[in-house]
């Protein structure tokens, strides 16, 4: 029944420094502004969890609704063609050797602080240590309206922000 | 810049056995499908952080957009009279002590199973021994098309989703 927190933000996360592999994640949150540090929720079944086991470091991309097939294709998909099919381009990232993915609208690059077992899922804990972002996107450091940011419903259904802001 | 990661969904957190509080948590995360395990990253500084600690539960209550209101007043206010001017009804949870709220479209009863302080905040991970859910927002345990489910953008500004499905 955890889709009664559904919707939720769809985030890619990238992992493995000598070869890149990506994997989607809706289970993903900040836990802290100073320093700023995230966690994410990460299945020992997937790939993206050895590889980070490993390397101790991962890059969370944010993807648009302009990039749902490379999506689809990270959060179902895998073998040696998964990459090649996401039509993606790996781009260095500024501090971790982990790469970011240029067509995302930001890049937070993270170093593993902490990792628990709970349930079926890791909780990887890590400090955001730099990042980069499209100033297309984010004005100010904060998302701007008009930008189809994503969001998972359930299997294969998204859907994104409407463009009105409310206030209280 | 952890607004990079926004906008993010908004949740309510009800805490507190004998007297209930309310505060809004964007900071929040499935862990864990089975069992069903969550986390919230609460500053010490909370009225919240206080409860939570001492009854080992708390209630995420889920808000949409008609609850706008009653949102900002628990994110923003704190004192006596807080709750009153929510103008929301706390109801009988099913199996904790801690209320949830009737105007809530989901009520998730969580006992709390780990904490551990990571930077400026706690996080607390829950697991989800009962729950209560309108059928109105949601068909088999999946949100509804339609509904209002609220997303923070920053500051005083939150958006809800649109109602086109995107399907890869």
């Amino acid at each position: 029944m955890y889709h009664l927190l559904y919707p939720l933000r769809t985030f890619l996360i990238v992992s493995g420094k000598e070869e890149a592999n990506v994997m989607t994640a809706d289970w993903l949150t900040v836990i802290s502004h100073r320093p700023f540090i995230v966690g994410v929720a990460i299945s020992p079944k997937r790939y993206t969890h050895k590889l980070i086991k490993e390397c101790n470091e991962f890059v969370i991309a944010v993807p648009t609704l302009e990039m749902l097939d490379a999506v689809w294709i990270a959060g179902t998909k895998s073998g040696v063609d998964k990459i090649r099919k996401m039509k993606i381009t790996f781009i260095d990232s500024r501090t971790i050797e982990t790469k970011s993915i240029k067509e995302a609208v930001a890049n937070l690059e993270c170093k593993v602080i902490d990792e628990k077992d709970y349930g079926d899922h890791t909780f990887f804990v890590g400090e955001v240590i730099d990042y980069t972002y499209n100033r297309e996107a984010f004005e100010s450091g904060m998302p701007k309206v008009g930008i189809n940011f994503l969001a998972h419903i359930a299997m294969n259904k998204f859907v994104t922000f409407e463009k009105e802001i409310h206030m209280p």
